[in-house]
């Protein structure tokens, strides 16, 4: 049995394994990487490719930086492939809106529309202005395009219902539209719907800091609302990187997932009650704060993650968690998947009620960080691993967590499941392990032509499907795959230097074959939009679809709500 | 600032807060009670009312004496009330039934059925003798009664499906059964339903002790499960009472609470699939083992809840916690329900991951255990006080858990929300102390007539009904309110030396108004069933309902499955 020993000294704590038969110094430097005789745990600062050197970042808060990052990183992402990989990049989008044509059921905007919405909600809601418009009409990711004439933006429900209304009894196709963060195609009009923009319903409504309940419009940025909360001492049980733009009503609508998943689950378990309006106008009030209530069938549940195609979100009721002080972060290295997977296994059952994140990544996915970000440095470089998995606890207790944490990976690497680590001694480092994980996007985007996938596959299956893929493309293109272990939401990815019709070849339709194969989900967290309405039988029976298209014709008859998205089209007419 | 000192014994562990200007002995014994100057935790064995005298009882796992208790505990109220106060009870039972005509659309069993029904099932899961089929038709309270002549016992979906197929043809009627253990009259035919039993269908399919993901058939008893995730480290989210005799497809229906519901949330958060069977026949498959899939709407949560209204569960996919080693209970007093309301908050906080239980009775509940109970004793006998709560924490690590819960408690009691407090130091002391809290039922059973409700309310709202109550009832009968706290789930009784219809008048409808003003639920946990199918408006708008009738009518158009139920039936006609 060894002990994990340490040393503390001003940027730097180390926790070093000492096993009775073998001797190791408990002296260290980044220098003596190459000589360790046995894998070691190092709570140090920013490591430098520089051997000896260290640099020391002042501390932020994890939270806060985090959220900057990842948003940033977005926007990055987005400039450069404007500027580079633009045309690449849409090549490959099979933006679905080519295939699709407009139902010509659906009445063309006139100027009485026009003279009736600025009746009802005034003519500063009623938006024609043009570079508004644009904007509305392009998705993030500027891959999709819409060409609607008018956005409205009501202030309160009843201005909602009352568009709504209007717009079903003239035929008139509308696309709810909340931050217009979403990758799907999901918030922009195909041809030309109304857009109903819930920006300016963005009252918090009640909080009760016993039960933490909150009580909201839909048009909360969720920023907002963490911010809000933050100073009642309690989170979001969701966390995004687009949260200083998404709304609570896009969030619930999409059910987004983010990074507090594993920890709080989905807001199926969250989201308390709804104030949701039908497409003929109807509002239907399930605006509970309860934590029981079985009365009836729970229909909120219908409008979580339907994207606003049975519905319009108006308001929310959702259950916060307090917030707890205490975060830690660990990075680890792994000689094979089947360790990561055993590592989980042991964080679940050793971590327990602490453990807040559990993201892997694969030696392929970190060399492409190294090699393109420069910003980030390798916490472990003594050996190239197979894979590194980041692991994160939350609690109320520092010293409790922290003890908890060393035992588990005290025992983690006696048993062989981890083969190196470093745990985080301040924000910044948490911060920089974070970064790697989340670096790998755009470091994909750096690197040339990416076919992306984002799928939910049993856990231990997951690398399977990035396994055969290397075997069907061979030097082809680099594969790689990361993502959220503790979640089974695998981001696998295929890197070549230029798109080619071959390359997607092999990987469409197979990828989605294997997923389906395997029961897994070829959306884990963007839902299906415009881009992968038609896609949705690799995931779900005909019988379970054909009950979605009845659904839909149950809430919306006239198929205004959201149309050409998430529901293939041909079961609607 | 004070501090907890402990000293400990063979048989007894006290706390004692020791403040600076107060001066405390630090011995103690059980007659030191009434000369105590500050309030003070005690670990203690079981007391007993005889001063000094302590009771040793054999330590037992907490969860099986827990289990086995409250089972127990149910089937003494279920005898005490057959033998002594069935007949009061049944007069107060609004059994609907009374006022509810047969269908006549539905057809009557013949001969030919009987020969299908042998022909595809086998003569063995065929039941026409009459023993078992009174048990059949008879609810678990014996409130209930139906007049089936066919109860059926398919081993397998596909002879299931065969059954609701051929029922739809003829239009027969049918009402699905699991472990016959709901207390709404649910699950027992009204007239003469077909009964559709599920217990054959008992089979685990797999289990991933990774994920913790359990996929099992529908008629798998709880309590097998539950023995069956201990042997691999994992619990099921929820606990019954019921568990020896439930079964999980028929949790999953009711959407059924429990003892865990605080700490793991709902079954809508923790269900991750379902198979079920349409009225028609047809075969759903939505048995994802998935914690992100958004591919299309979520439709398994209709069925979560729904009572077996719109279709019988087969198969369940369900997400399972690990076991944590560590359980702590204390029992403690306040002096006002703003205490408990402000205990809860700090319990939040302070205890956060670990909190997995907060409870509570008022002064009249817990002398009418003290009362009517002869195993119970007061673990807080120096003095009457107005609340008591009972707290339980679960987590992975002993001594971090109770040095977290001790530290909660010094604050509690520092700040004074806490007037007085024990905490357990084994198992039966901590089953002692929930033998408390969960003898509030059987002690109203044996006071008299007891008129029930079970109501989910806004925390800070839950216990002015109770008093409210207190007001217009006077002196005539006995108010007592309990329940769980942490889930705002209140057990509001009325305690009588008889039925009378004065009281009840006074009780009904204002109770339901009141709740319904209050946004409550007139049903927390137990479904509505046949009980409250016409009540359902006091806890959902008409648009809701007319909704869920829409729903229903898709689902099930000849209005087969589980008639007379959940819906108020004039909508469905």
């Amino acid at each position: 049995m060894g002990k994990l020993i340490s040393s503390v000294t001003t940027c730097s704590y180390r926790l070093l394994l000492i096993n009775q038969n073998k001797h190791v110094s408990n002296k260290f430097n980044v220098i003596d990487h190459n000589r360790r005789l046995i894998p070691h745990f190092i709570r140090s600062s920013y490591y430098s490719t520089s051997p000896g050197v260290t640099h020391h970042c002042s501390p932020v808060p994890l939270k806060q930086f985090l959220a900057r990052y990842r948003w940033d990183l977005q926007k990055t992402s987005l400039i450069h492939m404007q500027n580079t990989t633009a045309i690449q990049y849409r090549n490959f989008a099979s933006v679905a809106s080519t295939s699709v044509q407009r139902n010509s059921l659906f009445s063309t905007l006139n100027d009485d529309d026009i003279i009736y919405f600025q009746k009802i909600l005034g003519v500063k809601k009623v938006i024609q202005d043009n570079e508004e418009l644009q904007a509305a009409n392009t998705d993030w990711m500027h891959k999709y395009k819409g060409s609607s004439k008018l956005m409205l933006q009501p202030e309160n429900t009843d201005e909602l219902s009352q568009i709504l209304k209007y717009c079903n009894s003239r035929c008139l196709a509308v696309v709810p539209q909340g931050g217009n963060t979403g990758l799907v195609g999901g918030s922009v009009p195909v041809f030309d719907e109304v857009i109903v923009n819930t920006r300016r319903m963005n009252n918090i409504i009640s909080f009760d800091e016993v039960s933490g309940v909150l009580v909201c419009e839909a048009g909360c940025i969720l920023e907002n609302l963490i911010s809000f909360l933050d100073k009642k001492g309690f989170i979001m049980p969701l966390d995004l990187g687009a949260k200083g733009s998404c709304q609570i009503g896009g969030n619930v609508s999409t059910n987004a997932g983010g990074l507090r998943l594993v920890r709080y689950g989905s807001l199926h378990g969250t989201v308390l009650g709804l104030e949701v309006v039908l497409a003929n106008g109807s509002v239907i009030d399930m605006l509970g704060t309860l934590r029981k209530d079985n009365t009836g069938y729970d229909l909120k549940h219908l409008f979580i993650g339907s994207e606003g195609s049975l519905g319009i979100i108006t308001k929310v009721s959702i259950l916060t968690p307090p917030k707890l002080s205490s975060v830690n972060v660990a990075f680890l290295a792994c000689q094979d998947y089947i360790s990561c997977h055993k590592l989980l296994f042991e964080a679940r059952r050793r971590l327990g009620e602490i453990l807040s994140a559990f993201e892997f990544l694969d030696a392929q996915s970190m060399n492409l960080v190294l090699d393109h970000l420069d910003s980030v440095r390798n916490p472990l470089p003594s050996s190239v691993y197979n894979f590194y998995v980041l692991i994160e606890t939350t609690g109320s207790n520092e010293s409790n967590d922290k003890e908890k944490l060393e035992a588990f990976l005290l025992h983690a690497m006696e048993s062989g499941l981890v083969t190196d680590g470093a745990i985080a001694q301040d924000f910044n480092q948490s911060s920089s392990f974070w970064h790697i994980r989340e670096g790998v996007p755009e470091a994909l985007m750096k690197a040339g032509a990416v076919y992306k996938y984002d799928l939910s596959l049993p856990v231990d299956k997951m690398y399977d499907i990035v396994e055969e893929m290397r075997t069907r493309l061979g030097d082809k293109a680099n594969v790689v795959g990361y993502g959220h272990l503790g979640d089974g939401n695998l981001h696998l990815n295929v890197s070549a230097s230029q798109y080619d019709k071959d390359i997607l070849d092999q990987i469409e339709p197979f990828v989605y074959e294997w997923t389906s194969r395997h029961r897994g989900s070829i959306s884990a967290e963007h839902g299906l939009g415009l881009m992968k309405a038609e896609k949705i039988y690799y995931s779900k029976s005909s019988e379970t679809v054909q009950l979605m298209a009845s659904m839909k014709k149950l809430f919306d008859p006239n198929g205004l709500l959201n149309p050409y998205k998430v529901i293939p089209t041909s079961l609607l007419l």
